[in-house]
């Protein structure tokens, strides 16, 4: 079983992914990629290439492990933590802290076809995916050793993603992680003081400037943010406020794949297909206790689930790692004229 | 003039650097290498492609601006911060804040040798070099509008080095990144309730267990931190408490160049000459006002100033930029006994 260490320093856990070890000297050749399409575990015929599947949208009545799904979600071959039956025990370790690696790593496969990204899915794939999110949102908060529940996206080799074929990732985790512990305490912190959702108050002053704003129907906004670490990322969110994004209905999910499509597809056209990475942030699972020391977990007011979507264009350097102050070349006004006059 | 710009949901500052603006389609093709040795703007003879220097180490007479130096700092030539004369101005916009890109960007030329690292340096040059930093925070914490002061050094191409010719680089502020700013409250959190320091604490355990210890000489020691976020991270620090580096005596400095020499040599060694980037964090400027908000700035207790070594041999994906939480598949006490069994 993996571990999950505790930085007292820099107030951050790390999964020690023993399960993934490697011997010191796999290192040394770090940037190769392996990828043999025709080998591809997610295509069609290979089901018994990956663990079994735990949900999938089947509309043909085929069997589960079978070909004739549309969204496959099985556990990831070399899972990150996993899960039995144990209660999740921190301990301290001296000054440290440490526990058993425990929690899932899920893999959501997007469609039988190899080459097509997120891009170019057909409306009806991308809101079969959004509704798979829902679901194993739902199902997953259930257990209340899961503290936070993440879904993200890595496209391309270089925003890390091992396997060509489109799919999603979900990693769910005992404690709450520091990117999103930062954004309750800010939420928070703004709700104590003006009794107003964070960002609720960010989407209306980026619809009252409109400069940023790349995307808006009513019902979901994108835009890049004001003080973007990287060239072009974006924000996305539906306008209403909502913490939880498994609380949202069908129509709120179709007009979040509109968006999606619309957006992914002026970003690959305006930058060629850049690699990148889109991070879901949803209100953590209030079942499962204290979101942070100091505070009960976060009330349904002052948290508001959105997408993040960095695209992966420079490189971070010691600067960025050291001070986690990113140094940004692209002004996010000219990165938003640029997608907007994007034909698409 | 570039521009710092607040993110109040990640509370973090962004730099956008307007002076290194690049047009919206010089991103697409990213991961070009530019570089042209015979041209290098570091090495003897061409000291009229940087900025004027602002400090050398020089020991023939030679006059400023032209060969015979052994380390030279300059103005970099595309600064992500610049200073004139005007007061720093904080102010808020929306929800946001913004100022201008108030900060100075220096380039410490680490010898004339194009193609020699800082592994294989001769130790005169490493501890000349560790002056040059020990003298330009001196001169730099004069300005009471700079609140940190970062040097950082990248190796390698992947690791964001542009130029090859050794060097380090300085990035002053007039707001204390959020990486330093939760290690000064974790710092000053430890203290206040043990009355010690934490930094000393994670050292003293460190020597206790010896399982992550690479180096350590009863002056300085290096180990792989116990919740490494990247296979081989390090971490590097004076074993007797001190604050602030720039307070550190000439000894002191000699020992951290041969601890530097000897463990960059096990890992050029161990991982074939491997891209990283180093951090030295040293305690902020007292005497520029508060660190962060609800404290006053750090005591000299509470502090302590180290270098951390991350060995870029893994790619970054949505997972770790969405979480802050990192997965690493290597195990820090195998790494440091792989690092310790290294011939040298």
């Amino acid at each position: 079983m993996s571990e999950l260490r505790y930085d007292p320093l820099q107030r951050r856990w790390v999964i020690i992914a023993s399960e993934r070890q490697r011997r010191p000297d796999d290192f040394i050749n770090p940037y190769k990629v392996t990828s043999s399409p025709e080998k591809c575990p997610f295509c069609y015929g290979n089901e018994d290439k990956t663990p079994p599947e735990i949900y999938a949208v089947r509309r043909d009545n085929s069997s589960p492990d079978t070909p004739g799904w549309r969204v496959r979600v099985t556990k990831n071959k070399y899972p990150a933590l996993s899960l039995g039956d144990e209660e999740h025990n921190l301990q301290p370790y001296g000054v440290y802290g440490r526990s058993e690696g425990l929690g899932t790593h899920e893999v959501i496969i997007e469609g039988p076809d190899h080459e097509l990204g997120m891009a170019d899915f057909p409306e009806d794939l991308t809101i079969d995916i959004l509704k798979t999110y829902r679901k194993r949102l739902v199902e997953l908060r259930n257990d209340e050793r899961l503290k936070y529940i993440l879904i993200f996206k890595n496209h391309g080799s270089i925003a890390g993603a091992s396997l060509f074929h489109p799919h999603s990732q979900i990693i769910a985790t005992p404690i709450i992680p520091r990117t999103v512990q930062i954004e309750l305490l800010a939420t928070r912190g703004f709700y104590g003081e003006r009794r107003n959702c964070l960002i609720c108050e960010m989407i209306k002053q980026e619809q009252d400037e409109k400069v940023r704003t790349i995307y808006d129907d009513g019902t979901i906004i994108a835009f890049n943010t004001y003080a973007s670490r990287f060239p072009f990322e974006l924000f996305i969110a539906p306008i209403k406020h909502q913490a939880y994004f498994h609380k949202e209905n069908n129509t709120t999910l179709e007009k979040l794949a509109l968006c999606l499509g619309n957006v992914l597809k002026r970003l690959k056209k305006a930058l060629d297909d850049p690699p990148f990475n889109y991070i879901l942030h949803t209100s953590p699972n209030k079942e499962a206790g204290p979101a942070y020391p100091g505070f009960w977990n976060t009330l349904d007011d002052d948290f508001h689930w959105h997408i993040e979507i960095i695209p992966r264009l420079v490189k971070t350097a010691g600067f960025e790692w050291g001070s986690g102050l990113h140094i940004n070349p692209m002004l996010p006004e000219k990165a938003a004229e640029f997608l907007r006059e994007t034909e698409i």
